[in-house]
């Protein structure tokens, strides 16, 4: 809203504009359309996690300089896009719905049809409260921020609610699993359905040399890193225990292991396991979404971990779930997991999906996980 | 995170792309440089606020086919810009910082200085919460959503607190304040230097007919318009006792006029207006930042304004304040709405900046005013 001359002249712009420019994305059914103008490039492409992983696809230019794309049949889904403009990545110029992973944005569309519109899709059911909340780290001597899901109803009873810990990858942060994996929606939807059961997630950030996501820190606008310091070296797992006393210091929680969750992806998978590990008693239910298994780092809580997780066995947990995608790059290392665990007696449930170690594939396995918990 | 072959192999990768990327925009001091990779465009202006309004800076292209652009000399604050390529706008590519104004996306970035960092940069001071809180308005009949900033150290005492109602402008939603006006930063910084109280900040959504800001409603992905219909006909000024309501009866407020405050921009400004001018006894402190004054609608909310002004000067409130920029379309609006009041004798205080309808205003706007509540 800026440098208009008046409501009305504004309003007329929109107009105009409207009429002067074309909609991209546009989805109808199960296509999608996309449109760029840009007279002078020579070649634009289409980078979709709806092709195929590495895949680009081309657009044609008409006499008037506007690029096109078209695609049909995409299942009901969130889909992710950049254009590649002789070399440079952009979003689409028309949307105003892009995520940040990492350090480049997308913009996403949704295909859904009526019969099935998908678990993260905004519906009009009750919806619970996102909270940014700001903790002390004693350990590493810094504020710290997560995000907090509390459901709808619990501001107006004074019920105890069970706790899901959930936790980034690789380059994430703290607002990853609500924006990229539409964890909040998700959960709104279920728990509507009578699905999954009401409960409160935590969404701390797993990288301890950081305050928060990058832009709400006081590090201020700087780069973001795919490769933090100190991700998998044992720092955030040996540090776990302050977010969980936060957390049932400031929430009404079930403070004991049948109401307390842990999962992740990747990196948060990695975190999950080890944490759980060592926290034998802690966690009835633990989730291992693509998660990187093997050890990273030299600390003691990666030690002696075939006897930890013989422990765990004894504790009982009520899920072990892994899973994971056929063509993840984890997805070798995570079967030498598998067979570790077997060897020990240990039941788990295993999950295996199509593609790779992609979003797609999370939000569904969150989808699936908290229809297991707290039941 | 995807399609990596290891993280080894990821953690060279990024090295490798960081060794051919360009940094873009590079702040240093001052001044700052726009880089852009566009080999085959005919002509790049950036589009800055920080240049005249409607003024377009020509970048210039190297043999490489890269397009840069320099400024020095800046004055310290949040800038925000889009590219122009041969007629479509386009965000920074090498960026991820981004808000959203409306359904435009622009890059950003803050020019600080040791001595005066601006308060809206995030320090490293306690930080307060900000939630996504969903209500049920009886009145419109449908779940609609607000921020809310609670203060540090709410959560930890049983203390009561003031209210701020701030309101954003057409256009704008209940995220606008606090992406584009980065209210919750300023409040940190001002409460923790002891230069405001500490407060809560509700952040409704002034458009009747969303739920909730594009992309969080049951709507879906719709194209984001300026102009939703039943802005300004009075349907949220009447609507806006469930909203106190709610607060009053969802937090530890003072529940008197002397614990609460409404501002709002623009279009905020005239709900602000009209709302205080008919619920004379419910709010001590009024800002009007940039705000449109004249009627735009018919609705009791708007019949005999003077004498309601009138009653609302008898009730003595502790701060009327009106803030615009010289420049401002609205400018002369406000002009007669300032000889209207000093015709009824009511009290007063105006600030004029330079500049016009601008986000840049509206921050410094809240800055001071925020100053001036509840003390």
């Amino acid at each position: 809203m800026r440098c208009v001359i008046s409501f009305i002249t504004a309003l007329f712009a929109v107009f105009v504009m409207a009429a002067q420019q074309y909609v991209s994305p546009l989805v109808e059914g199960d296509s999608v359309v996309l449109t760029l103008l840009a007279p002078t490039a020579d070649s634009v492409k289409v980078c979709g996690d709806w092709l195929a992983a590495g895949e680009r696809a081309f657009m044609e230019k008409d006499d008037a300089g506007v690029w096109r794309y078209s695609c049909r049949n995409l299942p009901v889904g969130l889909y992710t896009y950049t254009y590649c403009v002789d070399g440079t990545n952009i979003v689409d110029p028309l949307s105003p719905y892009v995520v940040r992973d990492v350090g480049q944005l997308y913009t996403y569309f949704i295909v859904a049809d009526h019969g099935e519109m998908p678990a993260y899709s905004v519906k009009n059911v009750p919806h619970g409260t996102v909270s940014t909340r700001w903790y002390w780290s004693e350990k590493l001597q810094k504020q710290r921020r997560m995000m907090v899901y509390i459901p709808y109803g619990y501001e107006r009873c004074d019920k105890s609610y069970p706790v899901l810990y959930l936790l980034h990858g690789m380059g994430g942060d703290e607002t990853a699993w609500n924006e990229l994996g539409r964890a909040s929606i998700i959960l709104d939807n279920l728990i509507y359905e009578g699905k999954a059961e009401p409960m409160i997630v935590v969404m701390p950030n797993g990288n301890v040399a950081q305050e928060a996501a990058p832009g709400s820190s006081s590090r201020g606008l700087v780069a973001v890193n795919f490769n933090e310091p100190n991700t998998m070296d044992g720092t955030f797992e040996s540090c776990f225990d302050e977010i969980i006393s936060f957390i049932d210091d400031s929430y009404r929680t079930i403070p004991v292991a049948s109401g307390r969750a842990i999962a992740g992806l990747s990196m948060g998978g990695y975190h999950s396991l080890y944490i759980s590990a060592n926290n034998p008693n802690t966690f009835k239910y633990i989730g291992l979404f693509s998660p990187a298994t093997k050890v990273r780092g030299t600390h003691q809580v990666y030690n002696d971990i075939a006897d930890k997780l013989i422990v765990l066995r004894d504790a009982f947990p009520s899920l072990y779930w892994i899973a994971i995608g056929s063509d993840d790059f984890l997805y070798d290392e995570v079967a030498m997991f598998r067979e570790e665990l077997a060897r020990i007696n240990m039941p788990f449930i295993y999950r295996e999906s199509n593609k790779g170690h992609v979003w797609s594939n999370w939000r569904l396995y969150l989808t699936e996980f908290l229809q297991m918990l707290f039941r």
